[in-house]
């Protein structure tokens, strides 16, 4: 496989500093020739990690940013006054070797909460970072990871030739509040900031807050994007539908490689009164521990769409109402026959697709989760001992 | 075991009518020999169940009622218009062989969601109902079961000699909002209509409300009292208190029957800005699929509580939080050295219990739930074929 690049300008660094106890590289960095625009997402957690809040802070002042710094295997969450002064330590230091301004380096820190950085490892790792600072997009995207099973990376080339590179990471405590455990995406076109940052949100909520593994939202969610200018100016519109795509592929990679995965479950409502309320049932599909088992055991249950669908709050007319599974229409108003052995049979694959209509509207959503099996118990019951 | 007698002028019926393919009881009633005061709640889900939307137009109707009529293995959910004339069907039907007004027939429906009744067996079974009409509430509460491996009742006796006896099922699409699915308290004591629907939202929030298996809100959820009066009055604030009593039981009771559950898990939050919000932290605790698998391999990862405490949205103030785990404090704004092994062994019992201080009010409020097995999956992933 070739080493996908990052966009003009960018590189990336990564190694091993001992945080993951699996020897894994669990310390990276992306960092910036040039001064980036930026766009942020932070989890609406209200235990929010060190990390989210800083990028945050940051965001509000509105400088621009050249590097990104990132450990996995220890979330630096819940650690208190120390914990924030560690995270405020490890930019600083990143600063220090790359010859920037503390404030211009960003921080994402992800694995087990309550628990001290071992700093020692953190900053004699980022003393040695820069001497590999050539490294491409999967290094990064390995780097970054915890419970995943595999790297998660997608990229796009403009009509320009500016690129966008996106990573994402996460498979548990996948439930994002405004933004998803972690994506970050780095592109070499020229955007102005405040049209990216108004674009942004929009962005993030059919993309990211689109996606759950098990409903519980993270205190270390973030996404973010960097956009350093090399490859200079590109027409607003094409730049944001492409950023679009890239943020759609990277969330169904999360979804798809969820804890104990199998499959992925893809949720499409339409008929809706706002987008918002479409996105809101079809998460709510995708959430549901009945419909992922369900849909574990290839069992056309699509009773438990009507349940989540009335979970959801959205407003719906349920006599008007219509459902599909695999493209079997099984609801109309009312039950509809159909033969359950076709069905079932149609749900073994790798990807499941409902079709909702709620009927009282025309606003659309889709959202993206997995099934849920025995496995994720076990990947849970035994995480920190 | 002592047959548990329903409060004077009860008297409940059950058979098999052939609606379970199990052939276990499933059709059952409990009417009362006088005129009933009540109070309900129902489900919030936009796709409620036709018995939970008739009985909601009955209480808005505030007339008196006689008997509640209850069928199991079909929810009689998303069946349309059909299935909604069935359901009058079958109060009209009792309401006929007990010679009282349709209007008199609370219904409740509870299995399977997307199929019609088989009204044959089911009117048929109606017909012989009366016939049977001496049983207690161990009868009744088996009758009314699905997936739970065992009935729900608990029973108290006022200073009058009056009595509350309560009935509850439930074991999965357990997240009720505003009832449960379905708890059923009968009382002789002579209660204030009024007096008692003013009460009811409160208590229903501090027991039903703070029940959770998976998170998933049931069409079909409804908390019922009817109180015939038959042992006369009793202090209003003596019988709110025991009626809580006999719910708080009940609710404890669903959460420890939980679909594939080997214990339960009690959270309780202190000081909170309000009690909405001390009941939300706790229950989205309970729901929180890592939690709970981790309660499930005894490991004391409390930053899940972090998590878990921070996605609900409730005020915090993380560096003033407490959180202890069977009485072992573990954080108290920042980590706390403790000893894994010893935590751990103290969570092999049959009750976990987490307390939480959210430093930044007065406020409390408690919640249940119960532990993430594979079981869960197995029992989920294969119900309907």
């Amino acid at each position: 496989m070739t080493e996908l690049q990052l966009p003009t300008g960018f590189r990336a660094a990564a190694l091993a500093a001992g945080i993951k106890p699996s020897g894994r590289t669990d310390l990276s960095t992306v960092a910036s020739d040039a001064d980036c625009t930026w766009a942020f997402a932070g989890t609406r957690s209200t235990t929010a990690a060190a990390c989210v809040t800083r990028n945050r802070d940051l965001y509000g002042e509105g400088g621009p940013v050249r590097a990104l710094l990132v450990n996995a295997g220890n979330a630096n969450a819940a650690t208190g006054t120390r914990g924030a002064a560690d995270n405020a330590d490890m930019a600083d230091a990143l600063g220090s070797v790359l010859n920037v301004p503390q404030d211009g380096v960003l921080t994402a820190s992800t694995g087990i909460i309550g628990h001290l950085l071992p700093m020692d490892r953190v900053l004699s790792g980022i003393e040695h970072l820069p001497e590999d600072l050539g490294g491409g997009a999967d290094l990064f995207a390995q780097a970054i990871m915890t419970t995943d099973t595999r790297p998660k990376t997608a990229s796009v080339t403009l009509s320009t030739g500016a690129r966008i590179v996106g990573t994402a990471k996460g498979s548990g405590m996948i439930h994002p509040d405004m933004a998803t455990m972690f994506a970050f995406a780095f592109t070499d076109a020229q955007v102005d900031q405040q049209a990216l940052r108004d674009a942004f949100p929009a962005i993030v909520a059919r993309t990211f807050n689109a996606v759950t593994v098990d409903g519980d939202t993270s205190t270390n969610d973030m996404a973010l994007v960097l956009a350093n200018g090399q490859a200079g100016p590109v027409p607003l519109d094409e730049f944001l539908e492409a950023l679009e795509g890239v943020m759609r592929n990277l969330a169904r990679q999360i979804a798809a490689d969820g804890e104990g995965a199998t499959k992925l479950l893809t949720v499409r409502v339409s008929g809706a009164r706002s987008e918002a309320e479409a996105l809101n049932a079809a998460r709510t599909c995708c959430v549901s521990p009945l419909l992922k088992s369900a849909v574990h055991g290839n069992d056309p249950n699509w009773g438990r769409v009507i349940m989540a669908v009335g979970r959801s709050g959205a407003a719906v007319k349920v006599e008007a109402m219509k459902v599909s599974v695999q493209g079997h229409p099984v609801f109309a108003g009312r039950p509809l026959p159909y033969d359950d052995a076709t069905v079932s049979q149609s749900m073994k694959v790798e990807e499941v697709v409902f079709e909702i209509d709620l009927g009282v509207g025309e606003a659309t959503g889709e959202a993206w989760g997995c099934d849920l099996s025995a496995e994720y118990v076990s990947i849970n019951a035994d995480y920190t001992t």
